[in-house]
């Protein structure tokens, strides 16, 4: 599948995923594709853990409540480390959130769906933490996001977007 | 080129460009790909322009102090919007980083080259606030990063990263 492909194909996948295992390396290139993407001054604050252990995939699933993603049979768990890139300034968020953007669209290419669950783990209950703690992940790296892996059982829809004359334009704002 | 090539061959390239152009249907296909990044609660807070006006271009690089891919035939800006998907939560920066990452892979695959300019452009300078006054940006929009885009004449090399081992575990933190 070409790249073009992969973006326009990829969705949020929320529905049940069919119990055919992610190999090993086939997980290992997804983590390494998020790896791959840029980071603010080269700072590489992103880390990952790839989960493939089915009985710790049920002690980090009875920590999410409300569960998501139940029958997916990998996980990916990202990490963050807020690092300075000059002046003050960190892109710690910038860099994830590109490192996760590669990890959708390769799992895309590979045949896998996933979804970005953000704001419901890292919300004021502080799954993150949870998931963290289980994990053995120590200070200094947070938890942001959670993307399960897996060979999905539906076709996921296509979200309503507004027109790209609504959102894009050539030399100024508004320009169609 | 798939994904996961464009992946893994996507570089940040600071050289010099030729002077092909980017053809319009080829600039609207990468802000495309953009625009098809996931968003926080599907708030699409992205905007871009893009910017293939050689006498704009002229105006643009005017008020870049240094300036950075002067012989780039095209430009994207990237606009972002503070719009809360839930709970005084906002993830307009995951949001444009992911259409960011989007649009360099797109790139990628369709022999252009291109750098993530944001932590340049949005300094206490502020850059961004100049360049969005020339293209006519209204309140409630932030500049926030600039994309040069043209045929690169230079083969830009690898930054030096951590190994996979030092970044990337399974089952548990630092678990190889």
């Amino acid at each position: 599948m070409d790249t073009i492909d992969a973006i326009f194909t990829r969705r949020s996948y929320r529905g049940k995923f069919k119990d055919t295992p992610v190999p090993r390396n086939e997980l290992k290139t997804i983590l390494e594709a998020g790896l791959a993407a840029p980071s603010g001054c080269n700072k590489q604050t992103v880390s990952l853990i790839g989960v493939d252990d089915p009985e710790l995939l049920k002690r980090l699933h009875s920590v999410i409540e409300p569960d998501v993603a139940e029958t997916a049979p990998a996980m990916i768990l990202v990490l963050s480390r807020h690092i300075i890139a000059y002046r003050q300034r960190c892109f710690a968020v910038q860099d994830y959130a590109a490192a996760i953007e590669n990890m959708l669209l390769a799992a895309e290419e590979m045949g896998y769906a996933s979804c970005w669950y953000e704001g419901h783990i890292t919300d004021t209950d502080r799954i993150c933490d949870k998931l963290a703690e289980i994990l053995g992940v120590p200070e200094g790296y947070e938890l942001v996001c959670l993307l399960p892996l897996g060979v999905p059982t539906d076709t996921p829809t296509a979200p309503k977007k507004q027109d790209f004359s609504e959102r894009a334009w050539f030399n100024g704002f508004g320009n169609k």
